[in-house]
């Protein structure tokens, strides 16, 4: 559905008097298009409400134990996306060659490759761990261990879900083990029973 | 209580055969140490597991209605801290200075001034939008619009709560209406009954 669609679509749905919710995954406010529904709305005289979320960066760190910032070595964190024109990574790359910034490049499993040399290119060390969570945030989700070096030497992956890269040393600290909270009971977790 | 501490804390309560709960405000993994807090764990044989949370930037933004990514006019979202050494703002601030990057700075309240001095000084115009946030995500949350050049003017602010301080083009479209969803039900918040 275009998002032109959609904007009509809650407009109207909101002007017959219902409670509308415009659901989506991770955070709105992260790559979600929020201010231009919200601009559309308000342009049209609809009241809304935004109920923050956890967005896919935070959701894969949660699910495979890694922090995105840590004391000295991930002072910060940038998420961007991967913009790609004329087949080439265009935009503003230095804040994610920050030697001490966690990166995470959403949307980027395409163009994993192209990223890995950019970020190359612009000094971070291709020894840099590099991981590609899909599926962050749910059952199914999988995390590969790679680093710059491997990455670009990969060359385009597809992949069926959409594609998260954590990029920074933080990504060392990332774990197999995936616990879900809801696949288990406290007493379970705390191995009394 | 020191770090030091609370980790020997939760392997203490551990050890017992408890299920131990860490709570943080916020995401654990964005200034919040879970790294530290989970390697200490693990060195200790206690098994762990997160729940991710909603971080301060996102809880801002949900709560006055301004997305952090958008459209053409920020693309890239970095969380950052101000650190101060000898009265001096340290670190690499160029991914902040992104024209196309929206920065959250947390607990900056303190340095306000210094921050929005330093950005302008790496090029960020000084009528950039600079929003104050304090005690974002709780009911008495409050926000303060400021530019770079009016913030920069304004001395060391003191809040009793924490600071979060959002630079970018996105904090033109903070709105003053702050709606919590506790505070409504359904019917009233659709404006039907």
């Amino acid at each position: 559905m275009q998002q032109d669609t959609i904007n009509a679509l809650l407009v109207k749905l909101a002007r017959r008097g219902l409670c509308v919710v415009r659901l989506k995954g991770g955070d709105p406010a992260v790559f979600g298009r929020m201010g231009e529904e919200l601009a559309y709305l308000q342009a049209h005289g609809v009241e809304t409400e935004v109920i923050p979320g956890v967005t896919a960066a935070c959701a894969a760190s949660a699910q495979f134990q890694f922090p995105l910032t840590h004391r000295s070595s991930a002072r910060r964190v940038v998420f961007t996306t991967a913009r790609i024109e004329d087949g080439a990574l265009v935009g503003d790359w230095r804040l994610a060659a920050d030697p001490q910034a966690t990166a995470a490049i959403y949307m980027g499993g395409a163009h994993a490759h192209l990223i890995a040399k950019h970020l190359m290119d612009a000094g971070r060390p291709g020894s840099t761990p590099a991981v590609v969570v899909e599926n962050a945030g749910r059952e199914d989700a999988k995390l590969e261990r790679e680093t710059l070096a491997s990455l670009s030497e990969r060359g385009p992956t597809r992949k069926s879900g959409p594609v998260l890269i954590i990029v920074g040393a933080v990504g060392a600290m990332a774990q197999d083990a995936r616990v879900l909270v809801h696949e288990r009971t406290p007493l379970r977790a705390a191995g009394t029973r």
